[in-house]
């Protein structure tokens, strides 16, 4: 199996941090995404949206989208298992992950293509809206506030073990704290405790 | 089993389609939504989110978000299989499902809540962006293009066979069509095809 992969983008870090959950050996491959390589006809014939990342599978089969490739590997391999394992269990975890994706990911996205780093990679090729920002800005700190009061009751994201649901905010948390200036507030302690607790893993590493 | 439901809503739509392909019985209760009871304490113990539809489960226990309730739906009553059958097909599955909620789903949502009906519903609580809907129309069309390209070679939004895809692209269109003002051109042959092949199906009524 090959992954193609962008080492800095949080996609597919989600998808890498499921890997070293699954202890998988996978190649990887980097796609020079400044250099439009994910737009050029060989890419698209492996996923039309040209979107990072892509795996390939050993039957020569490309999957896009993260969780979706992510839920190939689950069925390939198992153990430890991440998505669920009893009807509820597989409901509520895709409850949690859509919840924070369409709920925390969206914002932080809002205010990542509206910010100062894409102002300088897109350098006038985009037109930024920056009530867009303002707005997104304040949507992610309050779901942080929401994220922490539900926290209070239960360890992680989904429930009581560790599952797709944390690595999708993992990777939000972090890539907005390092690259688009939203880091939770500091007295915001449980999400912290569960940010710690998810960050001394070593899968968070990948 | 009840599915806190809302007729006219195009969500709790996929969900009914779900239930009325895998031929469960379930009961509905319509949520007052113009009245707001989706954001009472009641409803909110039920789903934080404050959305609809939810799922309650035999054992009283809450599933939100659309594809969650079926995902459950599908765990618990197999055949017929509506989520992939193998490793490969789980994650096309997902994977076209994805595309066309982040593709297809958000640009008809941006020109929804930017349009008229909603400017009449929300009547100058909520701030419209006429531009966005501009982008999202016209990103609309684009994308009903790219389905017509990709349905030359295949009958159905993932593959073969209807699957969770299908259900989301049609109420998708349907939406769109009846009440977005976006409903696909007519020369989209393919796409037209697909659409009279699941139309057809008894559980298009739901």
């Amino acid at each position: 199996m090959k992954l193609f992969d962008v080492t800095v983008a949080p996609n597919p870090r989600r998808v890498r941090i499921f890997i070293a959950e699954k202890g998988i050996e996978v190649e990887y491959q980097q796609v020079d995404m400044r250099g439009g390589e994910h737009k050029t006809p060989d890419f698209l014939r492996m996923n039309p949206s040209g979107k990072i990342p892509v795996l390939e599978t050993d039957n020569g089969e490309h999957i896009g989208e993260s969780v979706a490739i992510c839920r190939y590997l689950e069925a390939l391999h198992p153990e430890p298992n991440l998505f669920g394992a009893t009807p509820v269990e597989l409901g509520q975890i895709e409850m949690y992950n859509r919840i924070l994706e369409l709920e925390l990911w969206t914002q932080i996205g809002t205010s990542w293509v509206n910010g100062p780093v894409v102002a300088q990679i897109a350098a006038g090729r985009f037109k930024q809206n920056p009530q867009a920002k303002e707005t997104s800005d304040k949507n992610t700190h309050l779901f942080y506030e929401r994220l922490n009061r539900e926290l209070k009751d239960r360890s992680y994201m989904a429930g009581k073990r560790f599952t797709l649901a944390d690595i999708t905010a993992m990777t939000a948390v972090d890539f907005a704290s390092e690259l688009v200036g939203l880091k939770p507030e500091e007295n915001l302690e449980h999400l912290w405790d569960w940010h710690e607790r998810v960050s001394a893993r070593p899968s968070a590493k990948a």
